[in-house]
């Protein structure tokens, strides 16, 4: 049994490996597979393959998600669902959605060796376009299944003009929502795409939920002049008081909780030249926290900071709010049972929250929800340098393995 | 005698108005004058009615300058030539070079009313091309009139296709050169384009010369990484540290002398996206100061405080210089000219840097050259908004006739 799940975890990333390389890649070279593309159904099939090596029945649901379902002792009952996505954005790394996938599959495959079976069935769902790289519009399937989807997300193309619809029968689509009481709960493993984990010198990490999010867009006005004459104590230059803000944001962050970010990804100055002191700038400003209140306390001090920097500098300041996306926790009761499986298998419980969205965040909608995150190495991820030891993919498999049992346990009591 | 003198700058100031306009520029709202356009030949026409009315002859040289000549006590002396250009950028003020054309007719014209004749022959020319807003080119025609001018620097197209060998005879250009022994000195009065002069409350400034200027071109590269995922302490920011580089570069500059100015005006973040930590920036350095000494100073302990920037970072600093433009000092013995003419005129002498290139600037090839800078409100230049008073123009042709005077006494000393 030991024996079992330590090549269970090296498997599940040499099955990555094998999902990175035509034909499971749209391109010769490198990874892409987008939503409903001939890598995709490729990577399905091969799926499919191994679901039902591991145990379980396959079935396509109407937003050609792959489903493969291991039955519980009484035929019927609700399941657990373990679940990533299959899609990949464009040169992409072999894990990120893939690896919770076969993760999934590796469970189910220690469940079905072993002749155990629990109340609930295990079924592993492979999404299709988590990462939204080919239509203008992301977690489609997820919200399928979880019934959240707006109907009009559907009526969108691909840059080639392809539309949704000529590809999957929108009518019919919606019918792949699962009922609420048919899942128990969610599980997904995935990598962290963050270096935290491998600051903290540790394999796994519980997730306590995706994190609260605002996103701004600032502008700066000030007056254009001429570099070479405008002396510096005259000037209402918008790039110095743009990079005085960016050092604002990212000092607020950094004295805050280690879940807390502020990140400027976008700085623009139209139309700059080397000679021309800038009169106007723009940039973005995106700030998370697992807790909204967190978020929202950063947001304002940063905001204020701003204020006192644009009137010292007698800049015009606009602030625009274009997102706020709300903390979608984890089911407290879920993280715990997790936590618990990591000390089984010895390993430190760690929570942290995941800054970047998941299938999860949308299955939260259907039922309670839990996350384990794996270390990747160096943080990388959107990358063909993304990498997962084996020996990390096999801790995984044993805590979600533990997981299962504990639910299992919590079930029959 | 006054009551002219007053009405002279009041006049230059609303010919310079009267320049602004259709058919003296090439649109229909707003000034834009490019090099031998329709607006410009006009322009040039006009000027020439007015060099006329004020005793000069007036001729074209080969490279299209217009020059109206008052001729010396003794026909053939040589001239002080008085300067500016009538080409502008577009979208520009009305101020920006005809001023200091107009002025200088305005001289003439007080020195022909009143029967006065010079030891010198006072020539003013209005210079073509100082903005280089057609060709990608500037100052060949005050290049040509000092003799500098590389002939292969004619080989240009305007944005159309028009060649400047279309429009002059190229073999003939550069005989547009003045004889150093024909040219005693040039002065050049223009508005300063920057608000040191009104922020002294000072209409007039003597200038020591055309700031050594530096400009560097930066790249910095970092690691590239999700906004949600990668905790504060574990980022290398490409568009933090570039933040931090911009308030070091301010910095250096405003604890340095007043005419020392440091610039950071293009700024990029390469596929730069709101959720993602940039992994790589560019930016632009200019840096200027009077002598070169004061700016490469400068330019050491800027570039020094990037390489602590970056290493604390952990971000790659790549430096690549782009422009070593030397100072141009402005000639001693005419800057003494200029501040007794001031003092005689009733207004206190102040010396400034020109942070801006000058055809001036390409005359010191041929000649001593002086400057006089006039205040104009804000600082505003290359903009309708561009202000002159009358009353800082009359100042100007006082200063200005003061030392034609005083240059006068010199010679016949």
């Amino acid at each position: 049994m030991v024996m079992a799940k330590v090549s269970g975890g090296a498997r599940a990333v040499a099955r990555c490996d094998t999902l990175a390389k035509a034909p499971f890649s749209d391109s010769a070279d490198g990874l892409t597979r987008t939503y409903l593309s001939p890598a995709y159904h490729a990577a399905q099939d091969q799926l499919a393959e191994w679901m039902a090596g591991a145990g379980m029945s396959v079935r396509r649901d109407a937003a050609a998600n792959l489903i493969g379902r291991y039955e519980a002792r009484k035929p019927g009952a609700p399941a657990l669902v373990i679940g990533s996505h299959v899609d990949s954005v464009r040169g992409a790394g072999a894990y990120d959605g893939p690896l919770g996938i076969l993760l999934g599959i590796e469970a189910v495959a220690a469940l079905s060796s072993g002749g155990v079976q629990m109340p609930f069935a295990v079924e592993v769902y492979a999404f299709g376009d988590e990462e939204g790289s080919r239509f203008p519009a992301a977690m489609l399937t997820s919200r399928a299944v979880a019934g959240t989807l707006d109907p009009a997300a559907l009526d969108v193309a691909d840059r080639d003009g392809v539309r949704l619809g000529d590809l999957l029968d929108l009518a019919a689509y919606p019918s792949a929502a699962r009922r609420p009481g048919d899942v128990i709960a969610y599980l997904e493993a995935h990598i962290e795409q963050g270096p935290v984990l491998e600051a903290e010198g540790l394999a796994l990490g519980t997730v306590t939920g995706i994190a609260a999010q605002l996103r701004f867009e600032i502008g700066l006005s000030g007056t254009a002049g001429h570099a070479g004459t405008t002396a510096m104590g005259l000037r209402r230059d918008a790039v110095a008081g743009m990079a005085e803000m960016v050092l604002a944001a990212e000092e607020v962050a950094t004295a805050g909780p280690a879940d807390l970010v502020a990140t400027v990804g976008v700085v623009e100055v139209p139309s700059g030249a080397a000679n021309v002191i800038a009169g106007r700038s723009r940039f973005t400003l995106d700030v998370r926290a697992g807790h909204a209140a967190v978020r929202d306390r950063a947001a304002d001090e940063i905001l204020r900071r701003f204020r006192t920097i644009a009137g010292r500098r007698d800049l015009g300041l606009s602030v625009r709010q274009v997102h706020d996306l709300p903390a979608s926790p984890c089911d407290a009761g879920l993280m715990d049972l997790l936590d618990a499986a990591m000390a089984e298998a010895g390993h430190r419980p760690f929570r942290l929250v995941s800054g970047a969205g998941h299938d999860a965040m949308i299955m939260a909608a259907l039922c309670p929800t839990a996350m384990l995150f794996l270390r990747c190495r160096g943080g990388v991820s959107h990358n063909p340098a993304e990498h997962v030891e084996p020996a990390d993919a096999q801790a995984a498999l044993d805590v979600m393995s533990g997981f299962i049992r504990l639910l299992g346990a919590k079930c029959d009591a």
